[in-house]
């Protein structure tokens, strides 16, 4: 009989996510965090940084096929992509499934995060060693100042508004983001729950608003991010996050887990409660109307 | 300083959600169930049956939106409605906005589940005094048996499929549902989460399809029930769940948290893996491509 032991990740010290711990299997630190890798029945290996969900080999298709489907197939022709943090590789085996991508940058501020997640996860960091594969370890808020016209799709797939990604959530880092874009070209990142985060939410979008003549938000679930429902956000000065290459996109779904032409579309729904965050009028009121 | 407890409802044993306790306003035993009621500041009260989350003063509007909502705005005049399970009062408080409705039946083979409600959810359970509201305190499994072309709308606001909940899913049970419908009659069921309760969720659609000829699970976020994403399931002899009075939609688009015209369309995506999950194929199967 193996101990009882679980994990939880305690969100603002009010609500969290459990799960059952059969293992830890790593334990470091890095320069910038913390980094744990537990094992779980619940969730398969599950990543863990400064003791916050990152990523599990169960439920990481949902983030990954969203924040990278979506937005390179709204593109004409993405052929040259950058992918800010994801160090575990998820969203960089998505894009490299858009057979028009020549080249995907990684710019990482952690190496320990690819190092461990190479190690760990295979079945996520699997193309990390493919050749179209350009690994940056830099702090994307310098990397990104230095870029200008050069990327199609940029994605935004960082942690947290705290710690090492705090500067990743500003107006002055998404107006280097939409200069480093080429003409036509779109950018997606993960934009917090509209649950649990609904300030943060509420506060990224007002930027990216500032910055992007078009905003979108879209929604689906991530079992083991806090509110378990997520968001990312769309954004161009232009493109609409329309699928654009029809053909693709039904080659795509015969292999993608949560992703096909329906929910392309059905992910930019907006809550009715969702609209008024937008809006700035309030926040989630329960009760009776 | 208070004491820093947690409660954390344990799903499979393998993961849970956790919310931070402020108080523990009430715990019985009722001739069915445990019951207690939480104070938490993640969700404000929360009703737990059995130690698991039934609804709390912050979310409950996701379940209590969906469940009611997309079929009454499917019906083409629904006059006569049968809410099963449900004490606590919510399902009942959004069919009573729906004008045409004359009579909603509350069928909840526990008493104090209503009491209890009455008690500490007033903002959930307010409309159960409504002269339009019929309690009648019964075993569903038998009261549906004696209802024949009686309703216009079905809900099944079920706990799951164990303890008192168990004899709601079944093949006669629903059988007895679809001979209660009048004709032009719909009906909706809570069918747990396509995350967390997949075998559940893939036994439940194919008996509905023995017993329907529509049959169209939906999805959306319940942050504090297992998976937190969550499914019910339109079922008719015809009728699709489309909206029917656009004008009802409308008006309740005003005072909504989750539900809008663009999200009753949007929640019927079905996500790849769920489709597969339907069609007996597999479930998910997480990796590189």
């Amino acid at each position: 009989m193996t101990l009882d032991i679980w994990f939880t990740e305690k969100h603002k010290d009010q609500q969290g996510i459990s799960v059952k711990v059969k293992n830890v299997l790593y334990s470091g630190q890095s320069d910038f965090q913390k980094i744990d890798v537990i094992d779980t029945e619940a969730f398969g290996k599950v990543l863990l940084l400064d003791e916050l969900f990152m990523t599990t080999e169960k439920d990481e298709f949902f983030y990954h096929e969203m924040i990278s489907h979506i937005p390179l197939l709204a593109h004409r022709c993405p052929e040259r992509v950058l992918v800010i943090g994801g160090g575990d590789g998820g969203t960089i085996r998505e894009v490299l499934n858009h057979p028009s991508v020549k080249e995907v940058v990684l710019c990482e501020i952690d190496k320990a995060v690819i190092d461990v997640s190479i190690k760990y996860f295979p079945s996520i960091a699997c193309r990390l060693d493919d050749p179209r594969v350009k690994i940056n370890i830099e702090d994307a808020v310098e990397y990104i100042k230095k870029q200008k016209n050069s990327f199609d799709v940029v994605l935004i797939d960082s942690t947290d508004p705290l710690g090492p990604g705090v500067g990743l959530f500003t107006e002055d880092f998404y107006t280097n983001v939409k200069n480093s874009l080429k003409e036509g070209g779109v950018m997606a990142a993960q934009t917090e729950s509209p649950i649990a985060c609904q300030k943060e939410f509420q506060l990224i979008n007002a930027l990216l608003n500032k910055v992007f003549s078009v905003v979108k938000p879209y929604f689906a679930p991530v079992p083991t991010y806090p509110g378990a429902y997520w968001s990312w956000t769309f954004c161009s000065m232009g493109v609409l996050p329309e699928i654009n290459n029809e053909n693709l996109a039904i080659e795509l779904e015969k292999t993608a887990i949560y992703y096909n032409r329906e929910i392309h579309k059905a992910v930019f729904a907006i809550p009715n409660y969702v609209k008024r965050l937008i809006e700035n009028k309030d926040t989630v009121i329960p009760g009776c109307n």
